[in-house]
């Protein structure tokens, strides 16, 4: 088993701000995609849909403004059964986000891919709570082809 | 151990201007950081120098237009050890960049890290060739805290 890690640290932000755009439709939308819709309490389903598909995920966890973590129940094969693992913490006037996609069976070279998309939907998240602006789907920074 | 793993495609270029870019010090210095010294042919040893510090790399490998591969043999200690390793490839008239970091010894924190910023600098590379403008240090994507 393989993971995917990233951290990213959102100046001039409260944990607060940053398990709200995890933790509700309107704040998701705001830097992954903007189809995003479902239940992102705990113990709900959210569905994330872009141009060439989506993934749902169920809500797993969520602890105010320190842990949030999601288990994907449909999407492309590689997705299923994977967790996406948030942790935030506070630096001074920081929010340090520790990101894990974890559980995927081999390091195939969709992984690769979704590393480095990963990496941009997390620029977005900081973009967005830093400036109200993120680069949701369908206007996300092409890492590769048409993504 | 574990890997950091990335892919990103480039529009309109050919495998060897990315390798170019990979194995020659003002390619190096276009894309990864300004500061770039030495001797990148294999068998050499590159010297890459960052405002908080830098790298030394060994060129154990260069395969023109497939592939490049180094060791770090100075640097950050949770660095020094492991190897990064590129593989490019064409598709249409897109070339595909595989890329490596591999023998970590522990997924720590500054992993993560790495993880986003070497995300960061793939796109960097990707805009060089693409646009003829990279992100090299200290004009880089930061994506913490100054970094």
């Amino acid at each position: 088993m393989v993971d995917i890690l990233h951290r990213v640290a959102v100046a001039r932000t409260s944990p607060e701000k940053v398990y709200d755009a995890l933790t509700t439709t309107d704040g998701l939308a705001g830097w992954w995609t903007t189809d995003t819709t479902g239940d992102a309490a705990e113990g709900g389903v959210i569905a994330f849909r872009f141009p060439p598909g989506g993934f749902d995920m169920k809500v797993l966890e969520t602890t105010p403004s320190e842990h949030v973590r999601w288990e994907v129940v449909d999407g492309p094969d590689e997705w299923v059964g994977t967790t996406i693992d948030w942790r935030l913490r506070t630096d001074d006037d920081w929010t340090v986000v520790m990101f894990e996609h974890q559980g995927w069976a081999e390091p195939v070279e969709f992984m690769h891919h979704c590393s480095t998309k990963w990496a941009t939907y997390l620029m977005s998240l900081k973009s967005l709570l830093e400036t109200g602006v993120g680069a949701p789907a369908p206007r996300d920074v092409h890492v590769a082809f048409p993504d």
